[in-house]
């Protein structure tokens, strides 16, 4: 193997548990409550399939406006909760390492700028590192398109990259990019949800991630 | 099968993730930033050992008073987080069903009085529904004694109980009262967790388990 690619939120970032709480505000203010753990499954995958969902939960299909306007509160909301963007313990060590042994690697988010920023800052990643975002690509994830065009960046084919992801979206989208995938728990999916959904390793956090590169084949 | 004894939040209040987040604040504001998903898989514990984890996670002891002081910002930020309580789907009607159908049932929680009152008032549990709060024994889960004392209220033998949870300490609480469980999905771990951890049955929400009385033999 010769790439890693990364997806953002709950992997490198400790930020699910803010867009959960956040899209739950969003949508109690609109009249529209959906369970918090229902929430949970559905972070990381494209804005639209998440509206898709939440619409399929309450029984009658959201409006363009409608989606827009919970979009734009959810972002509000989650900038008040968590003005200053944490990475998940290893994800520093872990990108440098990554760039002090020359190991081609990048980011792929369903997330979209300027809400990614602070976390890339956060996370000491400079211009010198490939990140694709959700305005860079047609469809989000489950969709492949992401992990393609990071791949596509780095110059490496698809059954070269393995991608690190914390949700089952990263997962299938993996699966259907054909890379393989390595799930983290610091998402808040169990081992058995991640390996499941067809992840080849499972690891903590970014952090046992680091310590475990030999097993993966990336390091020359 | 003669008697239901049911976790409250996760279980049939959707409080998790305000839990979740409140704990992540408190802790942050204490300069003791700890992982969304650590403190996830640790909401359902008693207090004490919450804060023996954390502990550990941050390599030194807590004092009581540094204890007590997080569990009242937690509280605090809580509150506002969530100053409505909502009833996961079914619950009210879950609950409503027991009663008419003259089916024993309590509720044994970790939580303490006055922060469940809301959501007691919300479920429209009245002064005729058995509670057992953290207050009421010396242990909490993932010790029996919370169901241990339920049971006994309810004048029933432990092993005529299910206990209804969706934590897994909920679940290793049962074992040890010798309970059966079933869990529910609705506080955010997955399925194969809660049936590792030793649900009999596993269902999403209050709803799905209201459908799949029969399943139980609780219904005469």
């Amino acid at each position: 193997m010769r790439a890693l690619i990364f997806d953002l939120d709950g992997t490198l970032v400790d930020t699910v548990y803010a867009h959960v709480f956040a899209w739950q505000q969003a949508l109690a203010e609109a009249g529209m409550p959906i369970d918090g753990w229902r929430i949970h499954r559905r972070i990381g995958m494209s804005g639209g399939l998440f509206a898709r969902a939440v619409a399929r939960e309450l029984g009658r299909p959201l409006s363009t406006s409608e989606t827009d306007a919970l979009q734009r509160r959810h972002g509000e909301i989650f900038e008040q909760l968590l003005p200053v963007r944490r990475p998940l313990p290893g994800a520093v060590e872990l990108l440098q390492h990554l760039r002090e042994a020359k190991v081609v690697h990048g980011i792929a988010t369903s997330g979209s700028r300027p809400l990614i920023d602070s976390s890339l800052e956060a996370l000491g990643v400079g211009p010198g590192t490939v990140v694709i975002e959700r305005g860079d690509v047609a469809r989000a994830k489950p969709e492949p398109d992401l992990f393609l065009a990071c791949a596509e960046r780095l110059g490496v084919g698809p059954k070269e990259c393995y991608v690190v992801g914390d949700a089952v979206w990263d997962l299938l989208a993996a699966r259907r990019a054909e890379m393989l995938s390595i799930g983290l728990m610091s998402g808040g999916y169990g081992d058995d949800e991640l390996t499941r959904a067809g992840a080849y390793r499972v690891y903590r956090d970014p952090a046992e991630l680091n310590d475990s590169l030999d097993e993966l084949g990336v390091l020359s």
